[in-house]
């Protein structure tokens, strides 16, 4: 292998309509390839099931209004009243130490994470088919019709937004999206950008 | 799998040193995956061991300034006095077809193909150090030391088109390139303008 002292991690932000299967790939992918995982902050009250630190970070509002304030934050976005963010903390040193960090952000958050940082690799993935998204979110047991309705409505709205992502994925099976985005992922390193350094440095003729 | 009906071919260029594995790298690729190896033409004399239409369509002067004329060629250059050059006519229906392309062409044909090509993936792939370079052609038994200091000297120059490819790939080992140039070549498949038809078409919400 190569040495990669100088190489930086790669940010990666990943978007799709909620029912997709986000969670499941995520969760598959880190299984396969060190990759950090960035766990949001929010404001909203945790679901049946949800833990502090492994969904999301859950804090008050004064101290989320801390973290903007401070501009501790990369991007961060307002849904159903409640907040959401991602600190710039955690996600600058794993980065710096050539770890690649992954972001699970709306369509608002990765426009934001785009203009913050140009480099970020924007994928959104959809599933097959939109009855297969609501046969998804049916199957999830945890939303009544109205939101699963409202859920769908967004989706549609979300999909206006694909255009702004460098990448669409189709999580028809896991194991396919897992491994387009692993290829996504391993792309991005083998790019001059990130690899000129191994030409100007110990792989110089 | 996604029906890939609107899909291109992509067409992608490898250059590396003479000597850095190029053949043994695209035959394991070829192997592993759907794609149409575009054989190039060339005026120069058959080496022991090489077969018309296999390594090279060779051809007589005549015939590849007809080529020219007829500008039935997508690049073409000049090296130690002989031509070398690309048909455009076959790869123009693999790629129509939806099969990816690969190119075997110098750093000169390479530049040529990315101005008239623009999407063209180009990758430059490179020895772990010089002294295997090195190893590497004397280990072919093919060359005595003049042609071997001449192709070494060659590379040398080659390296200053680096900058110029989208992609480095090192092949420390077979396996680790092809894996590497497996991976430009699905996310290739993933960027946003070879999907947009699945949006746009039988994926749309």
């Amino acid at each position: 292998m190569i040495p990669n002292k100088n190489k930086k991690g790669q940010l990666v932000v990943l978007s799709g309509p909620s029912g997709v299967g986000k969670s499941t790939v995520i969760a598959e992918l880190m299984a396969q390839r060190k990759l950090f995982f960035s766990v949001s902050y929010t404001t909203r009250q945790p679901r049946v099931g949800e833990a502090d630190g492994v969904n999301y970070n859950f804090v008050s509002r004064e101290e989320f209004q801390r973290m903007i304030d401070a501009d501790e934050l990369l991007e961060y976005t307002q849904y159903q009243g409640n907040y959401y963010g991602t600190s710039l903390k955690i996600l600058r040193e794993k980065l710096d130490a050539g770890v690649d960090v992954l972001l699970d952000v709306e369509v608002e958050g990765a426009g934001n994470v785009r203009r913050r940082c140009p480099d970020a690799l924007l994928i959104f993935m959809i599933p097959p088919s939109f009855e297969e998204l609501s046969r998804r979110l049916h199957g999830r047991n945890t939303d009544n019709e109205q939101v699963i309705a409202g859920r769908l409505a967004r989706a549609r709205e979300e999909y206006k937004e694909i255009p702004k992502y460098d990448y669409l994925v189709i999580n028809d099976k896991v194991a396919h999206a897992v491994a387009e985005i692993e290829a996504i992922l391993t792309a991005a390193e083998c790019r001059m950008a990130n690899r000129k350094y191994i030409v100007e440095g110990d792989y110089a003729l």
